[in-house]
This record gives C-alpha cells, sequence and structure tokens, in this order.
C-alpha cells in the first residue's frame, strides 16, 4: 500500500504545482506523505464551456450554463433511478491544482488562510464537489446546471442530494461573514 | 498513470467485496478499469463509538453521538481559519466496500437501484462526505456531531459548508419521494 513505484506511477502528475499555481507571500507548503494509501478511478469528464482557469465563473452559483457529465458507457448501469432527482453531487479531481499548500492567499484576496477552511481546489486530495441541478439524463450523458471547473475535468462521483442530510441553510463559516464585501471564497 | 504494479500495489484491498458484503440477488457489477488514475492520502482518521457496521447509525442525523476527527499532525496548518465555522463536510475513504457495483439492493429494501442514485458507500471510488456539526478544535483533533461510519475510518478533506452553494432545502430525490415509509436512502 505504501510503495515507492505506486506513487511514482500515479503521482508524478499530481505532486508539484502547475504552472498556472505559484506559492505566494504568506503561503505555506508542507510535506506529502511518501505515497498514496488507496487509488481512485476517473469515471467520466465533466465537458464545460471553460478551457481556461481564468475564464471559470468564481462561484457555481454565477453561472447558468449548461454542461455535460459524460460518464465512460461501462457505468451506465449505475444511473438506474437517478432521473427524477433535482439534485446530485458531482465529485471530481482537480487534477491541475499542487497538492502541498497548507496555508494559501486567494487570487483576490490578500490574506493567509488554511486550506481546510477554504473550497480552493488546491488540497491534499484535490477532491471538488458541487451541488447541481440535474436537467435530464440521456445515455450516458447528465445535462446539468451549476458547475465552474475546467472543461474536460475527470469525474469521481455522483450522488444525489438529499435535503433532509445536506441541507444546512443556516450555517456559517467563520472568516467568510467577516470578510470584505466581494471577496472570493 | 496506468501501470499494472500500481494496481496490484493500490488496489488489492478494495477491489474485492468483503466478507461483510456479498452479491444480492438484483444486483449487477461492473468490469472496473484495469488501473487508477491518481492516488489519495489518508490525512486522518475519524474516531466513532462503532466497531461494527451493524452498530453504525442509519442516518447520521439520527446520532447525537460526539465523534473526534484525528488529523495527521502535519496538516495542522491547513486548520488555521477553522473554528468559528458552524459545519464542515468530511470526505472520508469506505475502505470495507465493494467498488464494482453497478446496481445494489440496500440492505432493508428489497429493490435494486443504480448506485449513482444511492448514498451507499459502495461505488467505484468509495468516496463518502458528510455535513457535520462542528464544536471545536483542540491541536490535531476536532469533535464533531453528525458521523455515522465506523471508528478508524480513513479521512480524506475537510472542507467548510457554505450555505450559499452546498444549502439546497427544496431538492428532491425521485425514487425516495416515492419508497414506503421507513425504508432507508
Amino acid at each position: 500500500m505504501t510503495d515507492e513505484t505506486a506513487t511514482a506511477n500515479l503521482g508524478s502528475a499530481q505532486l508539484g504545482p502547475s504552472p498556472e499555481f505559484g506559492t505566494r507571500p504568506g503561503e505555506i507548503t508542507g510535506a506529502l506523505p511518501s505515497a498514496f494509501d488507496a487509488g481512485v478511478y476517473f469515471i467520466g469528464r465533466l465537458r464545460t464551456p471553460w478551457t481556461k482557469r481564468s475564464d471559470c465563473p468564481k462561484n457555481a452559483r454565477e453561472s447558468e450554463a449548461v454542461c455535460t457529465v459524460e460518464i465512460d458507457p461501462s457505468f451506465v448501469p449505475a444511473l438506474r433511478n437517478l432521473q427524477g432527482t433535482s439534485h446530485i453531487w458531482l465529485l471530481y479531481w482537480m487534477d491541475r491544482s499542487p497538492r502541498d499548500l497548507l496555508v494559501q492567499v486567494p487570487r483576490h484576496y490578500g490574506e493567509g488562510r488554511g486550506t481546510f477552511a477554504l473550497r480552493s481546489p488546491a488540497r491534499p486530495n484535490p477532491i471538488a464537489m458541487s451541488a447541481v441541478k440535474l436537467l435530464g439524463i440521456e445515455g450516458n450523458k447528465l445535462a446539468v446546471i451549476g458547475l465552474d471547473c475546467l472543461d474536460g475535468t475527470p469525474l469521481l462521483d455522483i450522488k444525489p442530494y438529499f435535503a433532509s442530510t445536506d441541507s444546512l441553510p443556516d450555517a456559517v463559516v467563520g472568516w467568510h461573514a467577516e470578510r470584505p464585501a466581494n471577496a472570493p471564497k
């Protein structure tokens, strides 16, 4: 489970920052474990209108763009019963993000914040999640509204959104409530 | 990225059903890809009162048990600014679940449903997520309410819960609305 070969094969693309990311003043990086503990499959891709990071909406609620979830055909049977569900969670892999940032300075905001207090794609396991509106399913394609990621982003999972456990309208993020107006998450 | 050695090293514990799981009538399994596409780090462990699957609450909202998130000390700087946040998402790895079930028959309910229409831990990438109440942080330990998983479950990520994007009180899961009373998710 902690074999150097596995690390070398799986990790090289993820371990270093991409040219799009650099460490800014105030940021703190940490040493990552020497090997991965488990592996993930990319089960499909997210098709969005955005091919550059600077084009992506800052917040998924800003965009009404209809995006497409393309799952690999072998997983189509797992979509059974999903039709008729209003919203789903998409979990996806932010494969261009550095994984060693512990404190980071968001793009539009000057103060360093802990990675676990942010929804930034840069995190030890770069798994992003978005609750999106499900418009329809046709074969291996799902039409959704509510994504903000790059075209081609690898998909990890689809889950139904259950309001009974997932919806917490009164939840408060302490530092965010105190931020300047228009600062990003 | 698609090396057989990596598969062998990372995958053996996850690829087959555990003795706790078996394929029930009506269930459909599929062939998984021959190799993993990326690797995850276990960044900590969830400490809960439940050591057997049968003891776990069926629904996280059923339990008021205070549980502990223990993160590896090297990730403590990433907790900065999290104090004062009322609810967080925990993403964790359901390492005892089979990954090849496409249609499954829930334990207390006789009808086969697609994996992506369920919150079952058995899925191609066994990543579970729970929105939990954050009671406090001390060093590398977070006290939370709202977990339903086994003691020792590996942690993948902590994210702040943002009501503005995560809370959808009117979301409806089609098949669930039509199910018999008391049937599980």
